[in-house]
């Protein structure tokens, strides 16, 4: 069963958490056991999966990665938010969880976020699950 | 269904787009709704997703992690391709897609590169319908 | 089929190779043609997939991250621990690796590895096989 929604992000560097989101698809998809993936269709945002618990820390992931990786530093691409792609590789497009009971297998702390590099925008998530 | 075929890089560093080489194996699964693995056997490349209308993208993807993982770097692995290995863990040994009507559910301006971090090679890569 | 092991890490940055572990999980199954997904419940760890001949490779590999996201930066999390997150996300917390004939799909040089970044600790590995 595929799914999607969509995601409104705040600023150009973003972490919006869509565990709901996605949890919502899983249940109505009926699947008790299998594998959820979640996919972002876009090149300049990516997602990834860590705590939730306290949103410093995805504060800092979206921090780290700007320091690696500046807004302007003579790149080719003319359209200016290379930056925001080179970011979308290193973090990639994709995340899987395992389902089981129903429910995504997420560990404690776990959360899935949807990450902005050149927001703020409306974006799209596909989820698949089998 | 289980597809496979080879690509030949042109330097150390280099992004070829394999998207219609990965469609065509899609597109002969028969698979109409599914997922589709794209997985790199090798230990000194990956492949990712990112935009495809301006190879300039790609080029500032590749600068950005030689600038982030320099060839040399006073490395302990004796075969001095250790930056290769690094960046091969940074962007990942497989993508995955969503196939939705037998196609690859791609978004506007993603399409799918195999990337060489110790080439020039020939290079496999392998694909996973279900 | 969904498996489970733990894993004893011994230092801060530690990478275990887990691909025997796995293998077990996948034979177990009975599965012949399909996917595993390794997946790890935490957000201070990752697992990825590199050489597993010369050691010194993953030590290059944690020793680069290290260099990347040094363990003191400035972070706002209070735990002290925001490196380990960072690294989380940009190794990712999964893999997938191709089943073919009941056996792990791996490059000639490809093992699993658990990578810790907050330990030493005793982790989780889930592993579905479908």
């Amino acid at each position: 069963m595929i799914g999607e929604f969509s995601v409104r992000t705040r600023s150009r560097n973003d972490a919006v958490d869509i565990t709901s989101e996605v949890q919502n698809i899983v249940s109505r998809s009926g699947v008790s056991e299998g594998i959820c993936v979640i996919y972002v269709p876009h090149t300049t945002a990516g997602v990834t999966i860590n705590e939730g618990a306290d949103p410093a820390v995805m504060q800092d992931v979206l921090e780290s990665l700007e320091k690696l990786v500046p807004w302007r530093a003579g790149y080719k691409h003319l359209e200016g938010n290379s930056a925001a792609h080179i970011k979308a590789s290193l973090v990639g497009s994709s995340v899987q969880i395992i389902i089981d009971n129903g429910k995504l297998s997420l560990g404690t702390w776990q959360r899935v976020f949807f990450c902005e590099f050149d927001g703020p925008r409306t974006r799209r998530v596909k989820v698949m699950v089998s």
